[in-house]
């Protein structure tokens, strides 16, 4: 179908103002948190109801036109770049709160509610929507979905798919799927766990049962410094070897305590080679038992200073630099790539020499800045666009970083998703028969492939082309790691 | 493919004493837990290895042949029901521990294992296996992947699927897929969830890496007696609506105490309507904590006799009653039912009532016994199978609880999966595009439909013979329960 012809359809059940195709409409959509790629779409698409939502699917499945979902545009792998040829449809506007129920410690909402209005609306009755990803005053909760997003406290509240109970989903075809429930589990095969992280490839979401936690009693936070990056993960390993699960376990190496101390005086040690945060919450009894214990474990693991917070105030600053780690890189570099992998904890060590190793191979800077309790890393590769060369030279850093969190039995993300960036990367996590099964999961659903072709699972093609067929496991392409 | 050929293709793999034919060795393997259900099937295999399994597996794709797997046969939905014309897949000489690692705090073990075996094997390290059906002894951990067992503690610490992290599958077709990861979350479509509970119809798991947790340093536990029903509910509620989620929540009704009582003199209060038992497990200190907040929180929910365990011995004693519930049914009755249905916490009371309706209705006795914190329901339902007509009774009295629990909110099931025995309450749980959703997951893995055929998904057609096509949701068919 032409664009006229779909814009006039999609005008018979939509208000004009909802249906963008001039060029300067589109722009503002053209890329999502991942700006290196960009795309405008043929149209935009801004529903307010599900009604609305299921007719322009309609009109898709019969047209057979792409359809990209896009929920705060804040994704970091381009999951919601849009397709040249095909439909961008907006769930910003659906951004209800229909229902807060404190008994039943459960909200529903609409998939553009932003991830932060979901614990605003739930504190007037002590609860709160645990996974915190960074961009959670911005980050809508349907996103949050396709991603399977998570966050500092991930470690102990779980990610999102841990957090959410129930789903309305409409299919290409425009067909409603109510899949989990109130309860702990339901029958038939777990079509909930399916969808999250799916990717908007599989079906919109348009209703979200979230799990509410009650809001923590008492919060503190130790802040602990070492020489040496190896005795900082294990460190992390002994408090988790301790049965301890914190709130939340981050680290960040010298690079990044520099960068962020300039400007937050968060009070970290210059000299250490990584800060570890270790935060634990609960009742006011159990976070000190806690905090006395984290603090024994450190120092047995050899840390340098440690100092726990005594109030929100300190609590906060010690936080504050971690969190302005993202601004601080910009402070220090024209541009940075923020990756997202994740690797067994006990690899930490390895991994972040191999780091090292391939900064120097590529003259390019690396911050380190990780979820150290769940073994996700975030490393920031510095660079400077308007350089010849540079962004290509950081992409290839970046999949070498990947292609290491394979092989010491890592996976490519943590939080961020595949969509576009990812891509290649999935032909060396999976081998043909997994990525047939993919296929054929999404084919169950979408048949016709019209929910955002061409992210997340690459063809066996675009994989034979990439030229990395599963080539993990016992094939070492980095036998000059160090070993730990 | 006749049998006699069947047999001889598989011996030329397979030792003879593992391939069974002879009537008199096939009756084992007649039924699973679920024993009001038999069949017996044409072959039993007992595979050693995951290269017989993919051979297996491979000689059943050929002649088209139906599969069925059973692990410990302690199922009680009839999962591994056999098929008449099918092989029975015997997982039980799959029982290697293969490692056991303190630092990642997992276990890789092959399906056979008993879930207890797993726990027994890690705590020289102080960790332990967490989920823990009541047939913990027995059961197999790969039976709890295909079920997604959970158990008295699953409240705190979650079903199956939270606590495993990667599985080896075999394909029908002999091809092997590793999901999961030693990580959170893993890119592409959440096929380690979709396995989970999947009751042996997408692949056969040969190797299960499974979390391990350290083990609690204390546990005490708080027996709470109330005079109604509808107050211990209501006790549930507040505790967890005070932050607590405790180890373990159950509560059993009156006709359950005096039939438990008899035996293991747990000193149970025999004239309460409702016993309470909720544990707090963790350190010392945290314990103490909790367990003072619990009994404050008993008291002002109305308790009327509140009594901690103050040792080991006294701890296990109180349990004691609990454990012996099923065994207790036995001895009051010459056969009983047990269901398993799970509800929105604050619609107990109300389905507790309808419970008693139906018990006078059908002129059953029902002893209620439960997983109160996540609202998973076992009633058992008391009969005779050598009177006329009861077993029939006892069946429809079933299933008129799981559409009760339907239409609440809840599901027809918990914890024990839905197999041959709730296929015809999937009906009315799921609207038919949800039900063509499940038959295209299952074709993507099983187009051929040999894995375990009949079980777990309704046919639409069974769906439209049974008549009962999704009626629930604002379609009262229990008008007269009363409301709370």
């Amino acid at each position: 179908m032409h664009p006229p012809e779909l814009v006039s359809n999609l005008r018979n059940f939509l208000p004009s103002e909802s249906v963008l195709y001039e060029t300067e409409d589109l722009k503002p959509y053209e890329c999502d948190g991942l700006s290196a790629y960009r795309q405008t779409p043929m149209i935009v698409v801004m529903p307010e109801t599900e009604e609305e939502i299921i007719k322009i699917l309609r009109v898709c499945n019969d047209s057979k036109t792409p359809v990209v979902a896009r929920g705060a545009g804040t994704g970091l792998s381009g999951g919601a770049l849009p397709h040249a040829k095909g439909i961008l449809l907006s769930l910003a506007k659906l951004k209800k709160i229909l229902e807060v129920d404190p008994i039943t410690q459960t909200a529903r909402v609409q998939p553009g509610v932003r991830n932060l209005a979901i614990s605003e609306s739930a504190m007037a009755y002590g609860l709160y929507y645990a996974p915190d990803p960074s961009s959670q005053v911005a980050c809508s909760i349907g996103g949050n979905i396709a991603e399977n997003s998570g966050g500092v406290h991930c470690l102990k509240y779980g990610l999102t798919v841990h957090n959410i109970l129930k789903l309305r989903v409409i299919t290409i075809e425009g067909e409603c799927l109510e899949i989990g429930g109130a309860c702990f589990d339901t029958p038939g095969y777990d079509l909930l766990a399916l969808m999250t992280g799916s990717e908007g490839m599989l079906g919109i979401v348009t209703e979200i049962t979230v799990r509410l936690l009650p809001k923590p009693e008492e919060a503190q936070v130790v802040m602990a410094a070492f020489d040496d990056i190896q005795m900082a993960g294990n460190a992390v390993a002994n408090v988790i070897g301790a049965g301890i699960i914190p709130a939340g376990m981050e680290m960040m190496d010298k690079l990044t305590t520099h960068a962020v101390e300039e400007f937050v005086h968060a009070g970290y040690n210059l000299d250490a080679e990584a800060i570890l945060l270790c935060e634990s919450d609960g009742t006011e009894e159990e976070v000190a038992d806690e905090i006395k214990r984290i603090n024994e474990i450190m120092k047995k693991s050899g840390a340098v200073d440690i100092k726990t917070s005594h109030n929100e105030t300190e609590r906060l600053t010690f936080w504050a630099g971690r969190k302005a780690a993202f601004p601080a890189a910009g402070r220090i570099s024209p541009d940075y790539y923020c990756m997202d992998g994740t690797i067994p904890r006990r690899n930490l060590a390895r991994v972040l020499a191999g780091i090292e190793k391939l900064s120097i191979k590529y003259g390019l800077r690396c911050m380190n800045v990780f979820h150290a309790g769940d073994g996700n890393l975030h490393p920031l590769i510095l660079y400077d666009a308007n350089l010849p060369g540079e962004l290509k030279r950081t992409e290839e850093f970046g999949a070498e970083i990947l292609e290491m969190c394979i092989e010491v039995g890592g996976t490519i993300t943590g939080e961020h998703g595949v969509g576009i960036e990812k891509i290649n990367q999935m032909c060396s996590q999976f081998n043909t028969k997994e990525l047939e099964i993919f296929h054929a999961v999404k084919s169950a659903f979408d048949p016709d492939r019209l929910l955002n072709p061409g992210k997340a699972v690459p063809s066996l093609r675009r994989c034979a082309e990439h030229g990395a067929m599963h080539v993990h496991k016992n094939q070492e392409k980095f036998p000059d790691l160090p070993r730990f």
